[in-house]
């Protein structure tokens, strides 16, 4: 078998697991408690926060434990939002191929009278800094760029982003899902004022994640009640969870520069075998994208039959996010980056980690030409591209 | 060791922790995603689902896992307040000692407009249902009672609360953090349209928990994104935590029955032990709570000494929320049950598990015995009732 959709999630790392399980049994107490084994948990808590913040350059009491990146998302834009609105700046600058937990929170601001520019990500999913620039306005109290693609792995121009926002005085968040862990990620050098993560990205647990806030940045609740995380996320601190993030973290970051220099030879081993296949392309920028990533269109073909015939080969992959499979509308991001709803529908984003070999590689590219070759045997689409009905997007 | 403070947090039952275990490494897809894996996941996502749907008397489709009880405090309030503000009802019902993930929301909404009844618990901590039905308006888009206090574990009248709630139209949460795998909880005996609840207080893991929302209940996302739980609550789902939470529940309740005659005993005799302590009380009603708590307030002492000097003797207990401890000032609840400051602040909450014996609860009784007559040698306002410079309260 060969997993490859560690963009949706990936397994959890030994290490990961095995902090989990001796947290599970030996760190039980409540961190807020003020008895030995609650300071036990709350010493064990904050040695993991100071890990983490050391990992990203932050200061530990910037890092504010979350269930995830989608909470993470929610309460930093929700944060900015509100500062945004008690000064009278209600304008935010993003792109049109953020995660969903973006997306969303953004579309729910503009119906509270925010104005959002959803900024373009060209044909090679990259944003432009100068678009950036071009977009900030005098009422701008956000810009909200991902750091890397989760469904096409592009890297964005992080520090130049930051750079520009720090000089206009506008606040900047990342969604750094897909990055952190994967890439270097640091809030000092890249300019970063709010940044989000989710653990179960990087070998670590599902239901935990941190938002890192820069000193000074006033967040509002998300969810209200006791006073953990300085007050600003309520709920008993998830301690066996979050001592397993910061496991997964240190791992994935140790090993980090040699995965990327295996993974971006497979990657690339991967992507020129898929090429082979006619009327096929890559989709993103070929270079700056996560080591991780590949993710293609296929003309004539529905992704959805793609993944079941490749699952069946003993291939898990997918077509885009998890999170939104099942509906019927093509991936927001393949249209992002221009390509039509015809062939967004035939994608596949194969999203690998350090357990592949170049023979799993090599048996991918065998099956996923094999099966791109029989789907378009049956497709409609096809024999209308082939009789010369339809013209090929894709050469 | 004796551990007596299950009310902030419980120890992870064996079942609970294998369930996590196993899950890690077996469970790992995203239940989001088509191929085998990622089903497997949702499969078992779907089975834990109707588990505690089950136990709860709930369909599955019912029931949004969240991150815990918190969360689902805040979005069962935020829904109804949405749902009230739509139709110009914007009075809500609720008591004076909910626990802060209700309160501080309430302030929150009350800052938004919303107009709060913050009935009285009276003595013996218990809210009257006549009194919900007086409070109840023609503007009222919420009644929230929980169901077994945090503190001082009185057990509310749920039920014929819910009835009320029902007869005029008004929808009924209950934070039921407290009370299930406790005491017997189902949503349609006890006309229940949403309830809160977290697994850690039940033997389960940290940082899940769930909301359930009768059917036809429009919930409002406090976590906008992917499309999982229904498109109620975005998030990757956390598999090994929610399938984990399901084992931990399924054995409190199996247990359940036998666990509240053992423990109402060792509850009773504690609590019998303890008055014999001079200018001591009871918090909360005698009989109607639940099996496991027992809260005193000693005169003369102050709370966080006691704790402390227990903690040396194997014994962790609380003063009270562990959600508020450093905080300096007196819980809100014991304030609520008419507690002056001096009295409340020397509070001990004793919240025990199956696991106790006869012989503990006699050790406790002891140690406390010795601690409060220990602590009093040293208290200025011991001194000063003793020489009748100030009056007892606590006969």
């Amino acid at each position: 078998m060969i997993y490859a959709d560690n963009a949706a999630t990936t397994k959890m790392s030994e290490a990961a697991i095995q902090a989990m399980v001796s947290a599970m049994s030996e760190v039980y107490g409540n961190p807020s408690s003020l008895y030995g084994i609650g300071q036990k948990a709350r010493e064990a808590l904050e040695k993991a926060r100071g890990e983490i913040a050391d990992i990203i350059g932050a200061d530990p009491k910037e890092i504010y434990f979350t269930s995830g990146g989608s909470e993470a998302d929610n309460q930093a834009l929700r944060s900015a939002a509100e500062l945004g609105k008690k000064s009278g700046k209600m304008h935010i600058v993003s792109t049109a191929f953020e995660h969903h937990a973006i997306l969303h929170t953004l579309q729910k601001l503009e119906k509270e009278g925010f104005e959002v520019s959803y900024l373009d990500v060209h044909e090679n999913g990259i944003v432009l800094p100068e678009e950036v620039a071009a977009a900030i306005r005098e009422d701008s109290c956000l810009v909200t760029v991902m750091y890397a693609n989760n469904e096409i792995g592009t890297i964005q121009p992080i520090r130049e982003i930051g750079a520009i926002c720090r000089e206009r005085g506008v606040l900047f968040h990342t969604d750094a899902v897909q990055a952190l862990g994967h890439i270097p990620v640091n809030v000092e050098d890249d300019n970063i004022d709010m940044l989000s993560s989710s653990a179960h990205k990087f070998h670590g647990p599902k239901g935990v994640g941190f938002l890192y806030a820069r000193k000074g940045i006033r967040l509002s609740n998300l969810i209200e009640g006791g006073a953990q995380e300085r007050g600003k996320r309520a709920g008993t601190e998830n301690v066996p969870g979050i001592l397993s993030m910061a496991a997964a973290l240190k791992e994935a970051v140790s090993k980090m520069d040699a995965n990327a220099v295996f993974l971006s030879g497979i990657r690339d081993r991967l992507i020129d075998g898929l090429l082979g296949i006619p009327h096929s392309a890559l989709n993103g920028d070929r270079v700056k994208r996560l080591p991780g990533n590949v993710n293609f269109c296929f003309e004539g073909i529905e992704g959805e039959s793609l993944l079941l015939l490749l699952d069946d080969k003993g291939i898990q992959a997918s077509s885009g996010s998890a999170c939104t499979s099942g509906s019927l509308d093509p991936s927001h991001v393949l249209l992002a980056i221009g390509r039509v709803h015809d062939v967004a529908h035939g994608s596949l984003r194969l999203s690998i980690d350090e357990g592949i070999t170049e023979a799993d590689a090599d048996y991918i590219i065998r099956s996923v030409s094999e099966v791109v070759e029989y789907l378009r045997g049956f497709s409609p689409i096809w024999r209308d591209l082939m009789a010369g009905k339809k013209d090929f997007i894709l050469f």
